[in-house]
């Protein structure tokens, strides 16, 4: 989809090695999967939108709670159930994303397919906390219209449990099918580094995924180089504010927008650790030319596969974790797979038609890849 | 409806005096209502549960938003809506009580009459930010079953919208209707303070609306007396730690639950001073035995109607908080506030039959006003 | 000292046993000691004040550091060192109390005496965070007068290190010598309970040591009796608001105040447990009538002394924890404990002259345990 | 002294015009001044450390607070004060910046200097709260010798008090003597930018003050350029990687250290847009390389010159403000602006020979210059 992938252009971003898939599901039992609601998939031309579950493992995810962490970086958002997550620092369902008005429909469609899990949940068993992330995609998408409703989040959840892992599908898919990053096509892209310890001898990982919705055109940096001003004063003219669309919005409501970042670790890290690994998101997202608008839902959410349990074979990581320059390590790692991961997403969008004929275009990849080179000459 | 109010016994709590009705209402604009789904309304017997609406005003609140935040005494809850209060210190939704199951159809029926209102949000105008707070109620009432629909969202607010304000239905009402506190039934209580300045010519209120469903029997406790641990060791035999019911779940999940507090003022203050009082609710939750169980999730959502205005005719009063003697008033008013709609929940709740025939009993008030009696004297 | 403790008059608070010696050194391996400066011990008769030291161990604390948190319960206070305890949940110093303008002689006393222990900190490995909490005693102290010197700090760490443990000098001693607690003379106090699991065979403790210099007559409370109250309006006129002292000062600055309450435990809890077990705190120091006044600094420091280790005999325990019904008599254990360290500080203290002869008197106590004898009945 | 500043060599950081001086003092009544101990100023050779102060305004801090917040990146840093910037959201003293083992000497200096220009406060009235940040500059100065007396603090301020703002001194001065930053030298930065509102109509200040002593030398990032790496391998034999020191410490200890980051405003904002600004320093910091080590303590500390007070004149402003596309501007300014504060610290700071002969090397700035000159052609 779209131009593939940012290093398919000979680029990297930072030191360390990706995992092999370069993707969120590298770290070992993570599982995504998409719902895209478009005209292509039998909707009206208004619907642009879509689901998409993050499973942090195949499990009966209520009876195998995983370490977690939410960490804001601006708050202008309606992501559900991070309260709980704050309080336990732990995620006992699938991780959820959509547009901002179906936050409810997605509640209660996981809720459902984990009630059909766990019988007893709701009643005699305390209640179940249901993670559900969001951006607004009513550029694109028909947002009043309600149109994803609960049963496109049990598919989700039903498609991520039958996929292999792996790869992951980036661009305008599921929740990202109408999302748009500093003015350009967004939507779901991922990345994921290796932390190796004890001379290679231990590989561990960090993945991102993330759903760009948020950005000016102006802003766009890419390997310093400042990509968004040199297009915006290359084509002004040409509408490409709005990636091509015509102007018929307060621009200055374009600037919002937002980005969800989902890190995954199978890291055996503590709380504490996870905590402050989440908070490293925020410098990969600040590479890319974020400032975090005011009106931008920027908020990461973070889970270990590994961490709530004490297995003793983790005992020798968890040492090497005390070392703060290992630490340090695992934060170089989520600050270089968040870069990439946003910038996947641009390099996968495709140009994209959605309600009232409006249309965001793919960022130029290959005049971008030429400026970047150029630049490092 | 109950036993009436805990001041009808001819008790006070703390040294302040109430509001014209001792309800959240006395804080002007405030408006309250509920819509309960148990058999008398024609549900299936096993249906107890509903939902409560408050309005900070009557207004448009998407266009005529309030100073707002929240403060989280223990996160085991799932309340929607609180990452951007806490990033913009404003509510733009009524504030909705639910069950924990019901929060998702609840979103969505706000949306909608939200959207109703407001032609343009989701659609040009940046989205919108909504709170429902929620509790257990699955004790009662058939929480998977999913009863509460958007529709029961859009009629509490009609409701609330309709009403008159000043008084508010008390006990197992609304989001109460399946609610337990202490063992006993529980569910809506209310109280107010005024805070008086310049020796009584200006006079605000403070105003508190407590959704109650926490708190082993044992630990109750109404004026410093130890009544729980009375009734418990009185008749422990007759099952009155579950309030009669028939013993067919797990002790220790019944000693979890959640208390919701909804807290009013006209007091212009600004934010920082609203974050400061509302985490003073925390003292009138201690005052009543509460120790926040693990399983508890109990929330503060604070606003101030007047707050986010800069009248210059609240010139005067703004000067008066910032003396610190005045502003700790303020804090006595939640404690006191808060301690008191704890109590009228209980006294205002009617013994109750819900899911599978299970009862919840009223507190046993004249027993419990006799024991109160008796160590006054 | 003073009048004994609150338990001599037969009376208890909540329902759990107490350890030992009722002390915070019930936790195995915590330290206490105090340096006092009153014209007693050679000082001019304007200075009253002092020095506490809290010792998690014995040990190295540099190089064997406490797994810690702290909670701000009201933040209008001087405590230092609690941004790194909050990015790193442990604690590597002695646990410091003085006067508010003695911070800074405190922080560079524990320094010193910490540069001694450890030659390389500061020099070529990490450096050193030091907490130091303290209140404001300028009632009864020449706080201006900067009496306390960084060898006052030293020679606390060392009496502590000398010391047995088990029983802790309390009320006007070491920090506490100047504190005033609800206008009554306050100062140092201590409480603890006994968390049992597996049937008893297994106990550990939770210790509070509080020292105490807030609220204003009318809120003390006891055992939800208002004996602030009662005392006020007994004698007014006696000038008992200042506990006998000459008005000579404002008195809505005497309204402020504050209290630190430190927290130990020998549970092996994990960091999150141990910053839900500090909230409780909260919860103790509300039944004795607190409101958290605005100008008062209600900060919490608590610790575990075998938290951060992962000794294999703690697995069961660590089981047991995740029990909710059993944190949660953990967070009953502190409720109790804080409440009671409270009254105890108050129990203690004698009637003190200080600083231009200014006098605040002892809590009258056997006339308060005749009140609450009466209320009892 | 050093290199002169990053703009001299015909490069810029961002879009935002810079105010006059390009320094924190840019910011209306902003005053700065250092106290640098060095063998040249007569300390023995292993002294190279000092204190800078920075006030907010010119008159009595403790009478007229400024409306302040503080930020923590990553909190392994010693800063003392913040508990009660956090609860009331003002400064009401000097900013103080020294080595972390001269915090409490710094405390005290700052008291006495406050003591005398307030006679009452620590008697009667309320007590003082002091702002002392820090980082750890041990690896050039004797940090365990203490050299930092209270009476460098007093002179600090008078300094500051003494001088006209505009231009501040940056590099190796102050509290920056002993500094370090991505191995080279480190020290003072400062940098500002203009918001202008209504068509440039009104123009308003945000400046940024930096004490750099973060970063491994391969982070460094300039422009996007990735200097360091380029510097570390064209001489990774000649001990670049300290600056040219001989390598006689642990190597991971070198890579913590700290930043502090003042950020000065005369934006009218409430205390909830100076939170939002204060986050933003985070994006600028991200910008030069850094990832927050482990080790470092990344603190802002922000303050508004005009945010207490409500003069009629800023009723516009502050409209203004709560469009949030203007409020993203001054969101810009900051990352902006604490971007080239850091970078102007590498410019500024000449080599540096300090504690056993060690020697940190300054920033080869015009090899840097031709890097980024190639680069962008």
């Amino acid at each position: 989809m779209g131009n593939g992938r940012f290093r398919d252009g000979g680029f990297a971003i930072g030191r360390l090695p990706t995992g092999a898939c370069n993707t969120i599901c590298d770290v070992p039992g993570v599982k995504v999967a998409h719902v895209t609601l478009r005209e292509a998939s039998g909707c009206h031309p208004d619907v642009c939108t879509g689901v998409t579950a993050i499973l942090p493992h195949s499990g009966n995810l209520f009876e195998e709670k995983v370490l977690a962490t939410a960490h804001v970086i601006n708050g202008f958002g309606k992501t559900a159930g991070l309260v709980q997550v704050a309080e336990l620092g732990e995620i006992e369902s699938p991780i959820m994303l959509t547009n901002t008005f179906s936050v409810g429909a997605v509640l209660e469609g996981t809720l459902q397919q984990m009630m059909a899990q766990n019988v007893d949940i709701g009643d005699g068993k305390s209640s179940l906390n249901i993670v559900v992330g969001e951006c607004n995609d009513s550029f694109l998408n028909d947002m009043r219209g309600l149109h994803v409703r609960p049963e496109h989040a049990v598919e989700a959840i039903e498609r991520a449990l039958a996929s292999d892992g792996g790869s992951v599908e980036e661009g305008g898919v599921g929740a990202g099918a109408g999302m748009r990053c500093f003015g350009w096509k967004g939507g779901i892209g991922t990345s994921s580094r290796q932390v190796r310890a004890f001379a290679g001898q231990s590989c561990h990982h960090v993945g991102v995924l993330a759903l760009t919705n948020f950005g000016v055109p102006e802003d766009l940096t890419i390997l310093g180089c400042p990509v968004g001003q040199a297009l915006s004063s290359a084509d002004e003219g040409s509408g490409i504010r709005f990636g091509g669309a015509q102007c018929d919005v307060n621009t200055s409501d374009l600037s919002d927008g937002s980005v969800m970042i989902i890190l995954a670790t199978d890291l055996p890290v503590d709380l504490q650790e996870l905590v402050r690994i989440a908070k490293r998101a925020t410098f990969g997202l600040a590479r890319v030319g974020s400032i975090a608008h005011h009106g931008s839902g920027d908020i990461v959410i973070a889970f270990s596969t590994t961490g709530a349990k004490s297995n003793p074979e983790d005992r020798l990581i968890r040492e090497w974790l005390r070392d703060g320059a290992n630490l340090s390590d695992c934060f170089r790692a989520v600050v270089e797979a968040t870069e990439e991961a946003i910038l996947n997403s641009l390099w996968a969008a495709s140009t994209t038609v959605g309600k009232r004929s409006r249309v965001v275009r793919a960022l130029p990849v290959h005049e971008v890849e030429a400026m970047l080179r150029g630049s490092s000459d």
